[in-house]
């Protein structure tokens, strides 16, 4: 059994605890928080949750459940400790960078890190990536939603005359989508104020853009989510190979459960910094490998 | 450049010969064929075509485009003589076995032997295995076709009564397959006879058939395929995560395009014996990791 971690207990480290309380080869060592002081979350009451994760005793592998900003100084933290890592870290341009620096300090320590490692960036990387193999030349489209999108949400939210606000991602195919805000209006304000206000932030001005004010943005959000990936290309040289991968899912549940597995996976890979692409896709799964190919391949 | 053979020059060989002139990172050493005398091909002007890869100089690695039932023969000479063996061997139930052996004779030669890289096997046992790494509990259905099965339609062949036939696999949803025999009927014979003698043989004996009298097969003929996977499962706790892939494709030209990316793949890997599952996708395409990696994940 593998000793992990939680580290950070939002939306995510709840659904990494349940992934975990499931699977057949973990022992959760404790959940590390901020700060104990506040109100515990009952499902927590069978385990340590600290502060340090030094009070963990020896932990193999610790899951980051934090946001994406304090992933960095968290994963070289841990890996200089000896201790593996495993993100969701979603900034797509900050990717690379991210491999490098955790590359390093992992290799320096014997530690594993396996980075971005949720359904986008993560299982739908490895999906664009099978299919680009599949059909070197061609064109790829990721549409997602409609879902939730934490990001835009919280932009949203912090506008003039906003109460509370849910961004929708809307496909619209081709990879293109719309943003569908649903708003809790402060008195006095308009939805065609905020409306405005949007379409003036970068993270809103480039997509078409539906503000809606309701009564309660809570009684919409719902945290089911989706993508429709495609792809339409060449393979050798015969023209129109088409790939679709779609699925709808309860979006920190799939991150949670891919985060377990790949948590898995770090320990069947030589010090360094992964992406799920560089991962063998069975490395996710516990088991026997001669059962597992019998009954996968 | 690697230099690269191609053993057996029927359907899939052609189809190779062409994903291997448009990849950017191998050279053609040659193609193996069982003889020489026959009618050349046009299109194997440009390229030495001989019955003993030795003919050939230094070979990196051989494509093995032959009959399933020959790979195991085949991959163990070449893997021994210092050669990568790629194949796409189809027969489920022997698939372990034959990681077994060759696995032995690759690590005794310090060669990669990547083994049933097709679609199916192959590019899909790595979506299904994704899918169950994605919700671990669950089940799984694998929907093939419309599209023509090889083998059924070679056993079609060999009935008493039959010029010629084309079977092709249909699916009926949840993993539940009919087949649809067309045949071009000897004289006197009818399709009712037909249909008993299929029956009869276990190939036939457990799927929907239907028999159908065409006056041309030929005519019929159509290499285009498709599947579609699908999973509805339990990511944590968290029930109803469905997942779909779906494809429409030239069956031969995936098939030649897949062992190309996994011919690649097999410098990237230790001595021994892979199925794709085993084997990052990443390693399937060639070029720079970085750009990889910012471009697809």
């Amino acid at each position: 059994m593998k000793r992990v971690a939680i580290v950070g207990y939002g939306n995510i480290g709840k659904y990494v605890l349940e992934a975990l309380e499931v699977a057949p080869d973990f022992e959760i060592a404790g959940v590390v928080r901020r700060s104990t002081s506040g109100e515990m979350p009952l499902e927590l009451t069978p385990y340590k949750v600290v502060t340090d994760i030094k009070e963990l005793g020896k932990v193999d592998v610790a899951v980051l459940a934090t946001p994406t900003r304090s992933v960095e100084e968290n994963a070289k933290k841990y890996l200089a400790m000896g201790i593996n890592t495993v993100d969701s870290f979603d900034i797509h341009g900050g990717i690379w960078d991210l491999h490098e620096s955790l590359g390093k300090v992992a290799k320096e320590n014997g530690t594993v890190a396996i980075i971005s490692a949720g359904w986008d960036p993560g299982s739908d990387s490895v999906v664009r990536t099978l299919m680009e193999a599949a059909a070197p030349k061609g064109l790829t489209w990721t549409n997602f939603g409609p879902g939730m999108s934490m990001g835009h949400s919280v932009v949203a939210r912090s506008k003039k005359g906003v109460k509370n606000a849910l961004s929708m991602t809307m496909p619209q195919g081709a990879g293109v989508h719309s943003r569908m805000v649903y708003v809790e209006l402060e008195e006095g304000f308009t939805a065609q104020q905020v409306y405005d206000e949007l379409k003036a932030d970068d993270y809103f001005a480039h997509d078409e853009l539906h503000v809606i004010p309701v009564a309660s943005v809570d009684d919409c959000r719902d945290m089911g989510h989706g993508v429709l990936l495609e792809r339409k290309g060449v393979s050798g040289k015969t023209q129109n190979q088409r790939f679709k991968f779609e699925m709808t899912i309860n979006n920190p549940a799939l991150t949670a459960q891919i985060l377990v597995g790949v948590a898995r996976a770090t320990f069947k890979q030589a010090p360094g910094c992964y992406t799920m692409p560089e991962v063998p896709v069975i490395d996710l799964l516990p088991g026997d490998k001669e059962q597992l190919i019998r009954h996968l391949v």
